[in-house]
């Protein structure tokens, strides 16, 4: 089943700035051959459900491993039967409705 | 890995009821034999990694065979190397604090 | 309008252990007059928009001036205008639901 | 008190097709004078907790107004006392250390 995911890691007993435990994960998730779209609160991910999962299991693995006593996550989760969406046909589908634009829904 | 987590499931394009929905996901959860609390907004979970996300994936399975052709799901999700922690533990935690219980935090 | 909404309040710069800042945020919820209940991921609130989200921004105010530098929240939040449900109409509806019962969803 | 929020509404009894919403919204914050960044799965906003929060609630307005007759939103929220941090801020950060750029954090 694919999954379209927002990813938001948050690594307690670490301080308060957390950007290097954020590069980590993207590291991970590149690795992983997923397909990623950093934002201001999170990451944007595309991929089946038992790949996406997996990797995400290995950024909490590589969190903790760098120090982090504690994660708190959350995670936007979506899927659909009806038709098959990308990252990007999702901000498209939003652009073309505020230009105007008589698309697809 | 053992995760903590909040599941709110909620089915696109089946109308504004969504109990019997989320009845069939509580269903999916038992069967996994997993420990689970019903909430307003939601579902805590506590178990290992594999087994949490395969019957999330199994809920979503569920839920797209019961007609809904889109789901949003939202999930919430705690790990910690530091010590073993309960779901029950966690609501402890906060009401000893609410109560002056001089406790382990 | 009317919110039913799930809080989750996470102190950053605070070491692992949260549930003092949890309490005292339940403290300002409880003055606030709102309608609440405690779980495990979370405390769900039922009340006026204004009233949940000002009450909301004095938990920051007061998870601040405990001494978090930084404060990661996640919320989610249901508005409707075909019904009025309560916290525990929610649950009850999906009870209802695994207990067979035939009752308006 | 100055937030960075993401936010997410799933309008719910509209079918499956939501980026007329979403457009919708996007006006309603563009019209409240927020600094707004659109992604895949939500809206990343910056401003004054009271601006945010009023321009959320008109949001939920707009869209019951289209239609909806449940909304179901998730909402991310960050502050901080330790220092002003913009949305550009969030991503460069987390890009300067995926370049191996020796940043401040």
């Amino acid at each position: 089943m694919k999954v379209i995911v927002d990813l938001c890691i948050v690594p307690l007993g670490v301080g308060v700035s957390l950007s290097t435990y954020i590069a980590a994960c993207e590291r991970v998730l590149a690795e992983a051959g997923l397909e990623t779209r950093l934002h201001a609160n999170g990451t944007n991910i595309e991929g089946e459900w038992e790949d996406v999962f997996a990797a995400i299991e290995r950024c909490h693995e590589a969190v903790h491993e760098m120090g982090a006593p504690r994660i708190s996550t959350t995670i936007k989760l979506g899927t659909r039967t009806d038709r098959n969406q990308s990252l990007d046909d999702k901000v498209r589908s939003v652009e073309e409705k505020l230009r105007g634009v008589d698309a697809k829904p």
